[in-house]
C-alpha cells in the first residue's frame, strides 16, 4: 500500500484537528477523545486559539504553529469556511482531510458549487479529501479512530478482518454494530458522505490489497467512477477476496432520497447489478445480509458443489431448511451407504438419519452425539457443506460444550460448516463469532449467505478469461459510414456495413436505385424478398410505408419499388434516400434483439433480450459490460426467461444458441474497437435459427456521437 | 366454544397421567411439573402403581381407580401398549388423549398400521386424540400446560394473543421462544405432531372463534382436510382475525422430510398457495415472520392504503428503508404542504423534511422532537402507516423516553406504526412489545410484515361475496354425455356439449358422418373451417392425423373428410368414430388454456394459464378453488404473465377479459354442479378475441369419474 494521499487517511503517523473541542460528546471533540481512549500512537494536534490545552494534547492556534508535518487534518467547521481551510491545508502540505461539516450537495445548488470547489481542490493538489457530510475513519487496528460515529462510544474496539467502506456513517455503524452483536470486528470502518474527491470505489480498489482484509463490505448511494469499480472488482476476484455490496436506488424515489442523502446522482440500477453479476461482486439485499455474511465469507474453506447436510435437533426445522435451501438454490445431499450406517450405530433409533438428520432431543442425553457426528459428515464426499440448525436449546443442555464440539468439526474437517441457533439463550451467537463459526439467529439469513457463498466461489473457480479484444489505441474510424448528419443517426444500409465489417452475421442485402437494380438483387437472393427504404433521415420505415415484406416475383417487386420510394418522397427529399434495400427473407427462427446503451457511470452497455413482444410484456432481457466472453454471452442467454425457447422445448429443435453468443462476442469487440463513437445501437430482430444454421440481423440502426459531416451531392 | 373433545384437549378440568414420573426432567413427569409451577387450578392424576404420589399429587395404579372424570389423559407410554390404554380411556369415558409417544407413521409401515387404529379409535368413539408424536397443548391462560416442551422450562409464561397451532412441536417451540424474547406472549401453545385424529385444520377452525385470540398462526407439515381449512380461513376473514400459515413442502426433497418426521404426506404446494391467495390466508415465508409478525396482525388499526411516512435518525437507512418498501409493494407518501411548513418548524435546518424524514443526530440534544413530529404526521391524509427506524441509538440518548413517545403516538393516532430499531441496546425490542408496538432488529423484517399486513386488511376490506351458485343437493347428471368407456374420456364433441349445457362459449360446429353432411355444416358457418375427428378413443387427434385446419372450400373438405377418416380408421375402428367434427375456424386472438384437476386434498383446482410455448416456457398460469366470483376470476387473469397481451399493450386492441372471466365463472358452476363426476377437463386453446368479441373454446377434453357404460351400436 504505496499511496501517500490514501495511506495518510487509512492510517496517518499525525492528526491535526481544526476547531478542536474540549467537549467530547461534541463533534470536533470526539475524534480527539476516540484517539485517547484506544490509545493511538501517532501524534494529535488539537487546533483551537482559544486554549492551550484539549483533551490532554497541547493545543496550536494555527495549522502552521504546528511544527512538523501533518499527515491528516480533521475538518469540522461551517460549511462557508471549508475552502479557506482546505487551501491552508494545500499551504500546509498536509497529505489528506476529512470534512465532517453537512451543508453541500446534499442540501442544493448552493453547496453543490462549493462542493465542486473542494473537489478542484483535490484534483490540483495532491492532498486527498473525504467527505465532505461524512463521519469519517477508523483504522481499529492503529486506533487512528477519526470519526465522530456514536459507534466507538462504548469504549471497546471490535477488531476483524473486515473493511467497511460505506457512503453512510449509519450504514457503516449498522454494520459495524451488527457484527460487534456477532462477535465480530472490522479493520477499517469508513463513511465518505458526498464523496467529493475519495469515493468507496477508490478505497475498496485499495484496501482490497492490504493483507489483513479478508472481505470487504460496501455500500454505495452512487457509484461515481464505474471503470475503477470493476478494476477493483477484478482484483478482488484475483485476490480471492469477496466484496459484499449493498446499494440502493432500484426505485426512483430511493434516488430521490439517496441524493438529498448525500448528493448521490444514481444511475440505472440494473446496470449496477450486471456489473455485480459480470464481475463476481456479491450482491447484499439488506443491512442485515450485508453485516452477518462477512462471517461466512471470511471462511477459509474451499466448497466443492451445493450439497448441503442438514443436522437439526428439530424436524420441523429441518423439514423448513430442506425447503429454503431448495429454493436458495443449493442441493440436499443423499448420504453415502457407509454415511447411514454409521450415523445409524450413534443416533437413537428413533432419530432420522436421512438427510436432514434429526438429533431429537437424544443431544440432552447423549453428550457425544455431536462429537460422533461430524466426522461422519465431514468424510462424505457426497457433502460440500454442513448445516447445523438447533431450536429449543436452554436448560439442561450442555451449551458451551456444543459450541466446543461444533467449533472443533470446524477447525478440522474440510468442509464448510455454519450455525443457525434460533432463540438462543443470551452469548451463545457471539461466542460462535469469536471461534470464527458463522452463526446466525435467523435460518433463512444462513441460507441465504451460504448459498451466496457457494455461488461465489463455485464462479470465481470457473475460469472466467478476459475475451481476446485487440484493444487498439486508436479507435477504428466509422466516419466513412456516415453519409450526412441526423442527429447521428446511419442508414439501415450503413448500419449493416459497420456491423458486416466486424463479421456480424446481417441478412443478404443490396441497395437498389431503380426497379430493375432491384430485380437484379432478388434474383441474386431468391424470392421472396423484403424491400425497405434505406435513409438516415427515416428510422419509422414501416409507419411511413417504407417497408414491404414477402415479396413473391418481379411483378410484386416493381410495384413495391415504386410504392415504397414514393411513400418516402412524402416524407423526405429524393436525395436523403440512399436506396431502396432489397432483402432475403428471414422466415423461421427465435426472435433476438442486440443493443448498445450508453451509462452514465458504466459506459457502453450490451442488451440481450427476448425479441417480439416477449420483452415488452415480461422484460426479458439480461445486460453485458464489454469486453464479452464466451462464458458471459452463454450465462446471459441461458437466464433468459424464454432461453427454453431457444434449447428446444416441447420437442422442436434446439437453436444456434452458439452463433448468438459469438455474436454477442463480435458485438462486443465492435463496441471496444469503435472507442466512443458509437452513441446507440439497435438490431431487432436477429433471428436465430436452428442448430448449425446461424443467426440473421434482419435490422438494425446505428446512432454515433460525433458525426464528421459528409455533404450530400 | 362448545366442543367437549376439543374443549377438554383446550380447557381440561381434569388431567391424569398414564405413567406418570417422579422426574420432573422425563417426558411422563414435565408435564406434571409445569402443572405445578404455573398453579393449574384442575385436578392432576398422576397414574402409577409404583408410587403412592408423584410430585405432590397421589397416584393411582389405574384410570379406573380415579373416583370421578377425566377430562384429558396424557399418554408417553411404548408405541405398543397405545392401543391398549387407548381402549381403556374410552371405557372410562374420557373426553381427549393426548399422545406424546412416537414411533408411527413417522418411522413406516407397521408403525402407519397402529396409527390407523388410533385413527380408528377415535372416528368409532366421542373421545378425540392429539398426536401421537406431538409434544401437547398448552393452555397460557389457564396454565393447563400438558406439554413436555422445553418451552415452559424457564418459569416465566409468556401470555398474549396469539394461537400458536403447530404441527412441529420445535417450530411452536420457537415461535413461542421468539415471540418471548419480543416480549410478546400466546394463549395457545399446541403441537399435534402424526395428527391420528386432531389437526392443525380443525383447531384453528375452533379457535379462530375465542375472543382472547386475535391471530392465529399455523404450521402445517401436510394438511388432512382442505375443506375445513377452507371454513377456518373464511370465518376467519368474517371474524377479521388474521391466520399467519407457515407450510414447508414447496420441493419433494421437504415433502420427504416432512414424511420422515410426522408420516406428513403433503400435497401440491401450488394449490395450498391458491387457497392461501383465494380464502385470505397469510401465508409466511420462514420462521422469523411466522414468529414476528403476529405484533403487527394484532393491532387494532384500520390502514386506508399503502402510502408509507418514514422518520429515521439516519439518511442510509432511510434510502435503503424506500428501496425495499417499494420492492415490497408500499408506497412512499407524499407530504401535503402543510406537513411539510409544519416539519420545518420543529426539524434542524439540515434535517430532510421529505419523505423520508431523516431526524439526523439532533435526536440526541431536541428530546421533544419525536413528541412533536408525531402528531404532524398522524393528521397527514396523505399518510397511511408511520415506519420509524433508528440505528445508532446508544450512550447519550434518552431510550426510554423514545420509547414513550412512540407507545404515546401510536396509542393516540390512528395511523399504524411500526418501529425498527438496529442493533439496539438490550431490551428495546422487548420494551415496545410489551407496549403493545411492532418493534423489529431487522427492517426488512419489519417492511416486510407490513407490507403483508396492508396487502391483508385492503384485500378483506373488498367484498368478497360468496357466487351465487345453484348448489344443488343432486349433481346435474353427465351420463348422457358418455357414449362409452374408454377410461372415463369423453370425445370433442360431447365434451362441448356439457361445456354448452353451462352455456360456456364453444366455437360454432356440427358432426358430420358423410362429406355432403360436412359440406353443408361448412356452408352454414362459412368458410374456412376446421375439421376434426370426434371420438373418445382419440385424445392426441393431431398425432393421428385426425385434425386439418383452414379448409377454404368444398373440394378441399371432402378430401379432407376422407382423409380424417381414413387416418383415424388406422387407429379405430369405424363404430368408435362418432363422426367428423366440423368447426368455424377462429383465426385471431390471444390463446389461454382453462382446466380442471383434481386435487387430492382440496378437491377440484381450476387452472388459467397463458396458451401455447408460454405455459410451457414460463409456467404462466393461477389455480383458482371454485366456486369462482367475478373478482376472483378477474384477479387471478391479471396477474398471469402475459396480462398485458391481453389489456393492450403496444398499441394493440384489448381483448375481451371480461368474456373470460365470466367463462371461468361458468366453468366453476359447471364444476360445482356436476359433483364428483369429473375427473378432469381440459379447454386448449381457449381464444380470447377482441373486446366485445368473447371467447371461443376451440378445444376440450373431458374425463369423467364413473362412467355409466352405454354401449354403442
Amino acid at each position: 500500500m504505496q499511496n501517500p494521499g490514501l495511506d495518510a487517511l487509512l492510517n496517518p503517523n499525525s492528526i491535526a484537528i481544526i476547531g478542536a473541542s474540549t467537549d467530547p460528546n461534541k463533534i470536533s471533540g470526539r475524534s480527539i477523545h476516540y484517539l485517547n481512549t484506544y490509545g493511538y500512537s501517532g501524534k494529535v494536534y488539537p487546533i483551537n486559539p482559544k486554549y492551550e490545552e484539549v483533551q490532554g494534547h497541547r493545543s496550536y492556534s494555527s495549522l502552521f504553529d504546528i511544527p512538523g508535518e501533518v499527515d491528516l487534518v480533521l475538518i469540522a467547521i461551517s460549511a462557508k469556511h471549508v475552502i479557506k481551510t482546505l487551501n491552508e491545508c494545500v499551504q500546509k502540505k498536509v497529505k489528506a482531510c476529512i470534512i465532517f461539516s453537512s451543508g453541500f450537495a446534499e442540501l442544493g445548488e448552493e453547496g453543490r458549487k462549493i462542493q465542486e470547489q473542494i473537489s478542484e481542490i483535490a484534483k490540483t493538489s495532491t492532498m486527498r479529501i473525504v467527505g465532505p457530510n461524512c463521519q469519517g475513519i477508523s483504522n481499529l487496528k492503529t486506533r487512528s479512530t477519526t470519526s465522530f460515529s456514536t459507534s466507538f462510544a462504548d469504549e471497546k474496539l471490535a477488531y476483524g478482518s473486515t473493511a467497511t467502506i460505506s457512503q453512510s456513517g449509519a450504514v457503516a455503524a449498522m454494520a459495524y454494530n451488527i457484527q460487534k452483536d456477532y462477535g465480530r470486528g472490522v479493520k477499517y470502518w469508513i463513511a465518505t458522505g458526498n464523496e467529493s474527491d475519495v469515493n468507496v470505489q477508490e478505497l475498496v480498489h485499495y484496501i482490497v490489497d492490504d493483507p489483513d482484509i479478508k472481505v470487504v463490505q460496501a455500500y454505495f448511494e452512487d457509484v461515481k467512477d464505474g471503470e475503477l469499480l470493476i478494476e477493483a472488482a477484478k482484483k478482488a476476484r484475483q485476490l480471492k477476496k469477496p466484496i459484499l455490496a449493498l446499494k440502493p436506488g432500484k426505485s426512483d424515489e430511493a434516488k430521490k432520497a439517496a441524493s438529498s442523502h448525500t448528493g448521490a446522482l444514481a444511475g440505472e440500477d440494473i446496470v449496477f447489478d450486471a456489473i455485480c453479476q459480470q464481475y463476481g461482486i456479491v450482491r447484499v439485499d439488506d443491512i442485515m445480509e450485508l453485516s452477518t455474511f462477512p462471517q461466512i465469507f471470511e471462511l477459509d474453506k474451499k466448497i466443492q458443489g451445493k450439497k448441503v447436510a442438514i443436522l437439526t435437533n428439530s424436524g420441523g426445522l429441518g423439514v423448513m431448511m430442506v425447503d429454503k435451501c431448495k429454493e436458495l438454490g443449493l442441493e440436499i445431499a443423499q448420504f453415502s451407504e457407509e454415511t447411514l450406517s454409521k450415523l445409524d450405530t450413534i443416533l437413537p433409533e428413533f432419530a432420522a438419519t436421512e438427510n436432514p438428520i434429526d438429533l431429537t432431543a437424544q443431544l440432552l442425553n447423549d453428550k457425544q452425539l455431536l462429537s460422533n457426528a461430524f466426522p461422519i459428515l465431514m468424510e462424505d464426499s457426497q457433502i460440500d457443506i454442513i448445516l447445523v440448525a438447533f431450536s429449543g436449546i436452554g436448560k439442561g443442555y450442555d451449551i458451551a460444550g456444543m459450541i466446543n464440539d461444533i467449533a472443533k468439526a470446524s477447525k478440522e474437517g474440510d468442509k464448510m460448516l455454519a450455525v443457525s441457533w434460533v432463540a438462543s439463550e443470551k452469548g451463545v451467537i457471539e461466542a460462535f463469532g469469536e471461534k470464527g463459526i458463522p452463526a446466525f439467529p435467523d435460518p433463512t439469513l444462513m441460507i441465504k449467505g451460504v448459498a451466496k457463498f457457494a455461488d461465489y466461489q463455485l464462479r470465481s473457480r470457473r475460469d472466467i478469461e478476459n475475451s481476446t479484444v485487440n484493444e487498439t489505441a486508436k479507435p477504428i474510424s466509422l466516419d466513412s459510414y456516415a453519409r450526412d448528419s441526423s442527429n447521428g443517426f446511419l442508414s439501415e444500409y450503413n448500419s449493416k456495413r459497420i456491423l458486416k465489417k466486424w463479421s456480424l452475421p446481417v441478412t443478404k442485402e443490396g441497395l437498389a436505385n431503380s426497379a430493375d437494380e432491384a430485380a437484379e438483387l432478388a434474383n441474386a437472393f431468391g424470392y421472396p424478398v423484403v424491400m425497405k427504404v434505406s435513409s438516415e433521415f427515416i428510422q419509422h420505415k414501416t409507419e411511413s410505408g417504407g417497408v414491404r415484406l414477402n415479396i413473391q416475383n418481379a411483378d410484386e417487386l416493381r410495384e413495391a419499388y415504386e410504392s415504397i420510394l414514393q411513400n418516402s418522397l412524402q416524407v423526405v427529399d429524393r436525395d436523403q434516400i440512399e436506396g431502396i434495400l432489397v432483402q432475403e427473407m428471414v422466415q423461421e427462427g427465435f426472435e433476438i434483439s442486440l443493443g448498445l446503451k450508453k451509462d452514465p457511470i458504466f459506459g457502453p452497455v450490451i442488451m440481450v433480450a427476448s425479441g417480439g413482444i416477449y420483452i415488452e410484456v415480461i422484460k426479458d432481457f439480461r445486460l453485458l459490460v464489454p469486453p464479452v466472453t464466451y462464458d458471459m454471452a452463454k450465462q446471459a442467454v441461458d437466464s433468459l426467461a424464454m432461453a427454453p425457447l431457444l434449447n428446444g422445448v416441447r420437442g422442436k429443435a434446439k437453436l444456434d444458441v452458439d452463433a448468438l453468443c459469438r455474436t454477442i462476442i463480435s458485438f462486443s469487440q465492435m463496441i471496444q474497437e469503435s472507442g466512443d463513437q458509437l452513441e446507440e445501437v439497435d438490431m431487432n430482430p436477429v433471428m436465430v435459427m436452428e442448430e448449425g444454421q446461424g443467426v440473421r440481423i434482419v435490422d438494425a440502426l446505428f446512432k454515433l456521437k460525433e458525426l464528421n459531416l459528409i455533404k450530400i451531392g
